[in-house]
């Protein structure tokens, strides 16, 4: 048991989360044109301040810069005028989406005359926790404020004076919209406000956790709150004994090489054994090519013998980089059976032009989203056509898979009678 | 921190979310023909076995009597051959539903040529954690056969022989279909056992809390797993300035008396001033006489003086009684107010005849069921025409307000392509 936290922290804990809670109430009331007029206004005034903006974003970089952070880190933390009107376009790019809030998802009559819609709501409080990009805190803000939530917006401690600055901007037009100004909070504070708020699911609905597996995992550990989140993205394509090799051979490219670092890209090849002798050594070369490590089972070594040989932990290992690990199998059952066994239920492929393997790889394998002849990096929200990206779920619940908008939204029962009872 | 498990807990845990895992795995792939073929078997099974189950029961109700339980509880937890012949219908109504495993929620094609289709599929393991009526058993027993979901009974110890038995010959019958028989288990074994199965987030997808409050609350602080349940349902009668008033009886009549012992009744009555006079002599003489309590406010007992005065406690108690607290407002504004600060957002209603204030109600209310002039007793899935009713959710994420097989399924997306890659 943590020892109780100190009247500071609830304070503060309190006071953001029952400014949220109201917000959310006044927020889901909002017409779609005074939503979006705060996120084009929010958008002007990332372009007007600018030079606000590029002043509190020389603080984080040189404290980062003190702090001995690698040169990836401080890019990735650095703010220039094409990132922030790159950041205002994104607001403005979410304005212009359909509201969902509002959509009719069924609507049904009863045959005692009830007319039964349901009809999609905002949840209500988000609490969103990430780190790094500072372009998340308008993303998360805006995607927040188009569903109609009110969210507390808790970004890593190195882009602090950035993200607070942009908040404040948004903050601004929200209020100008004649929205609530609360509808947009960040988090000040370190751990325990953050630890208070995981306890408050009376006030907060849910936590959007983006950001490192630690984090996550400390997240899911101590929140009371349903968490959506993904974990690592251990993706498999399988290449069928039926496949068309010239394809096998561009999806593998574009599902490992194309953005190595992300979720939905592959750490795993499986290879049906008859077609391995004759995918692989073009395949290995090709990757080779591209900068890619490969490393493999015996029976890949015993076909393209210079590849490094693939340890047990190789098949559990989120790489996110420029590594891929070739297994040869006899079977789709075994197939089957090792994505079952080291896949993470993110995305998984299968190349393969016989239509019964097509069928029994969608239906059997259990991921989030199953391809045929397509590669694994189209698991995105944007790629999905659902014109934003709220991020990727490995839950089963809510949202599983790419989140759009849509998913920043749960429903209600609207029923409408003329003096029904109850028999 | 609670010290660990012993290792003999811990073997059962293990033991009881492996088999569950693999058989989520085997019966995803079950047929329709199957999956309904055992719940038959297991109704006949229930028929023929009728001298065994009630036998079990003798065994329960003499220890239930022995402790000293009430004749209510007693009663709860009696079989008699009329409850089998209901048990055993209720398993052949669940195998005439239509099958929601497999249906396509939504299909598109993307410009790419990428065909999109969102698919139900089971939710993978489901732990059900409920109390006393040992039909309980039964049904969560089949209406996660009929969604595919392998099951882990934990019903409470009062009740155990008896669902043992019903677990039994359920298992029998799916076994006799070809599915796996771990589809169901029962979880023997006390509370160590469930802590434990809590914490398997990574064998268990969803908990399914039915049952007093205590109990609830003890699984949500404890469980790692989402947790889908429902607390008390404090719901409210709004009747407006512009109610028909013996609409207004009958709905309030409804609503308190037909069933005061579930959560859909109605707590408390909001009435507008304007209306107040006219219908708080009748209404309260016809609660009375339906033996209902009636306790009111300041301005209620102005104009029925010999009403029990109302405490600040009564608006937040769910009685499940025959009680109800009379509110007199002198607004709309004040309705919703006084409904969102003691709402539990369950099922709230208004009786009204003013359009305006019928759209205000429905969209401004926050809860999961929200009806205008009908009682607030519809909220459940079979008057919804769910077919079948899994429970009512105040959760806010993936299933809100009553619940039916859907809600006991998750979606995947399954994408083919002819060779598309990321650009």
């Amino acid at each position: 048991m943590q020892p109780a936290a100190s009247p500071d922290i609830d304070g503060i804990v309190e006071r953001l989360s029952r400014g949220a809670r109201e917000a959310a109430r006044a927020l889901a009331r909002a017409s779609t044109a005074a939503k979006d007029r705060a996120l084009r206004d929010a958008a002007a005034g990332l372009r007007d301040g600018r030079s606000a903006l590029l002043s509190a974003n020389r603080d984080d970089v040189e404290r980062a810069r003190a702090a001995g952070e690698s040169a990836a880190f401080v890019d990735r933390l650095t703010l220039t005028p094409d990132r922030i009107e790159a950041m205002a376009r994104g607001l403005e790019d979410i304005a212009a989406l359909p509201d969902p809030v509002g959509e009719t998802i069924a609507a049904w009559r009863r045959p005692n005359g009830l007319e039964i819609a349901q009809v999609r709501v905002p949840i209500g409080v988000v609490l969103t926790i990430y780190e790094s990009r500072p372009n998340v805190t308008a993303d998360s803000a805006a995607l927040c404020v188009k569903t109609a939530n009110a969210v507390l917006l808790k970004g890593g401690s190195e882009s602090q004076a950035t993200s607070g600055a942009i908040a404040t901007v948004i903050r601004s037009a929200v209020a100008g919209a004649g929205l609530p100004i609360d509808a947009v909070q960040p988090v000040e504070g370190g751990r325990e406000v953050v630890r208070g708020l995981l306890r408050r699911d009376d006030r907060i609905d849910v936590v959007i956790a983006r950001g490192g597996e630690t984090l996550k995992r400390t997240i899911m550990e101590e929140s009371r709150i349903p968490v959506v989140k993904h974990f690592e993205g251990i993706c498999h394509l399988y290449v069928d004994a039926a496949a068309d090799l010239d394809m096998a051979e561009r999806l593998c490219l574009n599902a490992k090489v194309q953005r190595p670092s992300v979720c939905n890209a592959i750490e795993n090849l499986v290879v049906h054994e008859a077609v391995a002798g004759a995918l692989l050594p073009r395949l290995t070369a090709a990757l080779r090519a591209s900068g890619c490590e490969v490393r493999g089972d015996a029976a890949t070594r015993a076909i393209v013998p210079d590849v490094h040989p693939a340890s047990d932990a190789d098949w559990d290992t989120e790489y996110l980089d420029l590594i891929l690990s070739i297994r040869v199998i006899p079977s789709l059952d075994e197939a089957l059976a090792f994505i079952a066994a080291h896949g993470t239920g993110l995305a998984e492929a299968v190349v393969t032009e016989d239509y019964g393997v097509a069928e029994r790889f969608l239906h059997e394998v259990d991921a989030a989203a199953v391809f045929v002849n397509a590669s694994t990096r189209f698991t995105d929200g944007y790629e999905f056509g659902f014109g934003a990206e709220v991020g990727i779920s490995t839950n089963r619940l809510h949202a599983r898979g790419p989140m759009g908008l849509r998913e920043l939204t749960t429903y209600k029962y609207l029923v409408r009678g003329d003096g029904q009872v109850r028999g």
